[in-house]
């Protein structure tokens, strides 16, 4: 009999870590293998073995908190004694380009949730504006990822030693648009629109003006126009350039969520059936995606699931197509896609501990 | 001195006519005549002479519905002895064909909140299944509408008879689009996106699957693609036609209030000041419009105001902008605009009762 | 190997329906053996062989509403042929007080979630109205039910035929006061005051007024002031006259999740320490109540939980403790304790399918 | 003809300063001179004469910012210089104990938003941890403040020179009790229950763990039990003590509004008449509450007015009542009475400037 696989998780404080955490510790392959969860843990917390998990996340105490499960100091000898094999990072991303050549010199399986390793192309990276930029160990750290959206990429995840978890904005974007740009039916140079609208997890969980309660609730607001970190990943993914699209998000005032509704302009007419196929055969083999040729998806049906639900319309012209694609930003557009990333990794069935 | 002038409202008991009854009550040229209220009583209701409004509109009733207003039964009798000179009506656009006729024969100068009387164009009507559409009668009514929006139309106002109150989506995409399209500088062959957000109260009072709390809230969702009833308003006032716009709205968790992202892309290359001159130059004298070059609109600073709000961001290349346009469904996309134009038609400032 | 348990549903398409749909799909015991959904399906569904689950709601739907659940129209003949062992029912309680009878004559065990037979004093009925209160058929029905609070009738639960699963709030209520009462703690004379707040789910899918996004939202209201029909259930479990408390229901902005505010005065000082005993006892053994001494419940950690949460706060005299008690209303208040009922009746593990 | 009154706010930048700045910008007494707004504000902003208002809350800037109203930095001069007559205080209390006394030698007439001078018992002020508590100076000054609660002081508040504003959640709580524990009705021994619900603005604008949207939303939690600050409030102004009552705030999920219900027994059974007659008489005169004998209150019907409404349920044996009142936070509960206060003090009518 195999031996179990051990993961960690680094960043178990936000609200995607905790829905990693979650998620790992009800997957039934990892049953009786709790996550190590590691991280920046003052001394006095230090001195009682670490700050319990249900006095971060009450949600995840096993009976309110008295449970075992602790958030541990972060060290590299922690995670070998342990025996870790995949390690989680839900940690900003200038962090991340510090620990994951690290990680991986260590022999360590990484799953990234920010968006470190995301761009192949340093000019989409400039808007990060790392440190080590053009750096080599950068470089051959980067060569080693791979974008995690197993809708696009199943087989390079399959062996990769470093996942670069995709941007939840641009989940729900490029998994709505790829399919018709390659299949080369959209008129890239009338240019497609891309407005999205996210719940406030997506902003983190620092208290901030724009989290706060009374400026989110009731509201709506467009932020990062023409300029938000996700559109390189748009860009390089779907194989498009800047002047073919524009995204603009949008702080929506609900918890979890994001809704895309995306615009685009054929160089044929289409038909509602023609579309479909292609979309259908795209996304033949591919649990996770519930395309739908009937009905548009809304925010309620895709919360707290890993689903990424897709629907179109199309004007009378067959000119023009209006397509909704909604997931959950902590689930689909984060955590739950990391697990996905790490079934695929393992060998394991795809939706193994989504449903 | 002269006397008063009368209002009557029908249609108090929707969220538009309360709304209305608000402003009306309060504005500085009305105090002491109150607005004639009129509509549907049963006949236990009318003994007493009519419902009491406060037990309608809670937050309308003077010390908790104790009040005199009174919502009576309606009929052309009470308007004419109530010496009514201006009638509101906001009430469903089937009702409102056959009433209008009427109360124009009757003298009264009518604000209509409908989209009865909005559509010049027969084609753009045919949404609408008008049952006397093509009759003498309506033709000749139709003929004497002025679409009500002070920005594009003041003087044709000032003189109307019938006032066609616009729509709210309507409102929010005209007034961000006509400046740029009355300058020629939208590339209109490339296509305007209008992507709409609504709060609730837009779909009206009747409870619904889609009005149940437990269906908007944590939701959001898009409708009516390619085939919304304010489209024809649109291709109409803004001068474009059907090809050349894509307009879509969604249900927001929010009680009020409208956000419109809109994009364009322009023939020549433009600069921030060179847009701004153009909304600047358009709206001189509009004193319910506030444009700025410097931050986007969000839908908390114009809930409960009769503002709409307009700003804009300009891609590097110059070539493609995304404008946001915001305003309160109820006021500025309705009950407000229609107080604004009662302002304008009666010769007052236009702004009075609004602030 | 022994036949796998054959559950039915009827009344799926409200909330706690749809609650309950999800946990037993889900239930490891009922792995590969659905339920049974059958309720009212016209003829044209009917001929369809009933409606898509996925239809009626489209998080159940397996790939977006094409799976093979479907709502079959209803017959007893339909629930002997596929051999239902078990028979949930979560519809009204009049249909209720119809259907037990001939449910438990057909051999099936029945947990109800209606409040048709969890009253077994007759002037507690009253407010119900039953048209066949006092009919012996009734009375023998009634004599077989079992109140089915685990935490205070487990032995009863195990072998009943008939469980009439607890109230929404009446659960929330019960299991803060029966410990205290049951130890003889409170000073009964003295008054003891619940003040419940509970989100919109509990109102049930029917649009109304009250449901409506615009009277929801943003908005809290006390209703059923001295006459809440869960009233009965409180006196009848803890064990106290009507004069011996206040119980008064809110409607919360929100949409599930039920927090009590409950107010007690004590014979004799206590301690936190004394306190905390006597529910650390009663819940010995009761795996999804979490009683602690540390944190006050809040709803956010019970919602889409199975879990009761029960905190206390006493102040410095001991001789009044406020005790704040926290559920999910369609999973400990509906569709979980239904389960947790079904677990026990069947001689399952008590919490399986619920974590 | 008299000089009009200069007004000043210090602490507009909260949300009771928004409220108190937008009510004293639009008080028909005020026209044409607007309150001088002074703060903190950096060397920077200093130079081009202090912040905007329009940027510091959108709502309050004449065309979106670009008006003239500033937030200047404060100073004694400037007060002085400007001929300030009102000194409204909306910061915090510690500060507030500071610059009292300073601005009473000034001559200035001072409205004080804050808990620093409300309580005249140095026990209950305790809570409060004052640095000056026992000096002579701090005891000459409380010595000279009223409560400002017009309901139950207006003559005093006619001539005080520093009025106390009162406490949200102890308006909504002291306006419902008082007139009948001043009546004599309440079996006080019995104890009262004060359960009051509040939206976030009452948690103040900082952000905070408490305030984010994620924790709020979809939330509720009890807080500060058997230790709020507003408890000596209460217990000074209705005229009883901490043994008679149990005051519970909890955070509700909307922005603003409180809902307070209160449990009481009566000495003798009471009809709704008897109960009806003592508020009616108690409130006669008093333009900013609405009792009904008809209706509960609810927050919607209050909130962005200065209303506080007062309703109740008796129970069938007249001994017991469920009292319901309801207010704004930041109006009735704060900058609305500040302004009711303002307008007695200036014999001014009560409510102008409020409707």
């Amino acid at each position: 009999m195999t031996r179990k696989i051990q993961t960690a998780v680094v960043g178990v404080t936000g609200y995607a870590g905790a829905e990693l955490a979650r998620l790992l510790l009800h997957h039934p392959r990892l049953k009786g293998v709790p996550p190590v969860f590691a991280g920046r843990v003052d001394e006095k917390d230090a001195q009682r073995g670490g700050i319990p998990l249900g006095e971060i996340h009450p949600q995840l105490g096993d009976n309110n908190g008295r449970g075992k499960l602790r958030l541990e100091p972060f060290s590299w000898e922690l995670l070998a004694e342990r025996g870790v094999d995949v390690l989680f990072l839900a940690i900003p991303h200038e962090q991340s380009r510090e620990w994951v050549p690290r990680a991986l010199k260590n022999g360590l399986r990484v799953i990234d949730l920010s968006g470190a390793w995301r761009l192949t192309n340093a000019a989409n990276r400039a808007v990060y504006n790392f440190e080590d930029e053009g750096a080599e160990e950068a470089e051959t750290t980067q060569a080693q990822a791979v974008y995690g959206m197993p809708e696009l990429h199943r087989e390079q995840v399959a062996g990769a030693r470093l996942i670069a978890n995709p941007g939840c904005y641009a989940t729900s974007v490029i998994l709505a648009l790829k399919p018709l740009v390659a299949a080369g039916l959209i008129d890239l140079d009338r240019g497609i629109v891309a407005d999205s609208k996210s719940g406030v997890s997506g902003a983190g969980k620092a208290p901030s003006a724009k989290t706060h309660f009374m400026y989110a609730a009731d509201n709506l607001s467009a932020y990062s126009v023409f300029s938000h970190r996700h559109t390189g990943e748009l860009l390089e993914q779907i194989g498009i350039d800047a002047s073919q699209i524009v995204f603009t998000p949008h702080l929506l005032p609900i918890p979890r969520g994001i809704l895309s509704t995306i615009y685009v302009q054929f160089k044929e007419p289409q038909t509602r059936i023609s579309i479909a196929a292609v979309y259908e055969a795209f996304f033949a083999g591919c649990p996770m995606v519930r395309f739908s040729i009937k009905t548009l998806p809304q925010i309620q049906y895709v919360v707290r699931t890993n689903y990424a639900d897709i629907g179109f319309q199309l004007d009378s012209s067959g000119r023009r197509a209006v397509i909704v694609s909604c997931l959950d930003n902590l689930l689909k557009g984060a955590a739950g896609q990391a697990v996905q990333n790490m079934n695929i990794a393992l060998g394991w069935p795809e939706s193994e501990g989504l449903a």
